[in-house]
């Protein structure tokens, strides 16, 4: 697998955004997979320039809806998604990032954020808490 | 970790079904991935009963939003998913499967539905046609 380099070239991310179906709010879901293990770490979504951002820098930008701006993830956490591949599906509606995540991707402090499994004794947290909290989004 | 025996407890399907995050179309994302290699395969969306199914009969059942109606993959193309654990995440707004893929997951006849991959020299294919799809919806 050759090395992506970023930024990658304008015509390429403006052919990635031409090709992809964003909802009528204008975002797409963006399942982050940690590259080497096959941990699926989260899902958020982006706009289009949260798109464009992430293949300029190699650094992941979703678009949080919560606080209707740019997440440029690991910004106040530090826990950031280096990006490895950026691959989109067959309908071209949900994006798949290959992602290096620094340390935690959830904001409990947990590695990945699919913490939780419904089992025959009910649902279960199968996820131990790596990092504090605390110490993740002090200043 | 303990095999996870479908169908699980009505009551453990009632407390799924209460703590997830349903949009305003009723809808939630579900991301499939094979449970021992740990590729994603692919995302579609549940409503309540599409979860209620699944849980029951440990087949995974999405609702499709282009038919309107449950999607219980691979009625027609043979390709089915069998629940290995169900989870969600700590937003309660996402559903990570846990499958075997019987077969291929996207209905181009790849392996997983992520195949397009945007590179330095524009955007690649980066997996083969493993089924002919003609194969795959042949009555």
């Amino acid at each position: 697998m050759t090395k992506i380099q970023y930024p990658l070239p304008g015509n390429v991310i403006n052919d990635v955004v031409d090709a992809l179906k964003f909802d009528d709010r204008g975002l797409i879901p963006a399942i982050a997979q940690q590259h080497d293990t096959g941990e699926v770490l989260m899902m958020a979504w982006m706009n289009a320039d949260a798109v464009r951002e992430s293949l300029t820098t190699g650094r992941v930008c979703y678009w949080s809806r919560s606080r209707n701006n740019f997440w440029r993830k690991g910004e106040s956490s530090g826990q950031v998604q280096s990006l490895k591949a950026f691959r989109y599906d067959c309908d071209a509606d949900t994006i798949l990032l290959e992602v290096h995540q620094d340390g935690v991707a959830c904001h409990t402090g947990r590695r990945n954020c699919f913490y939780l499994e419904a089992g025959n004794d009910g649902v279960n947290i199968i996820a131990d808490v790596v990092t504090d909290p605390g110490e993740l989004y002090k200043k």
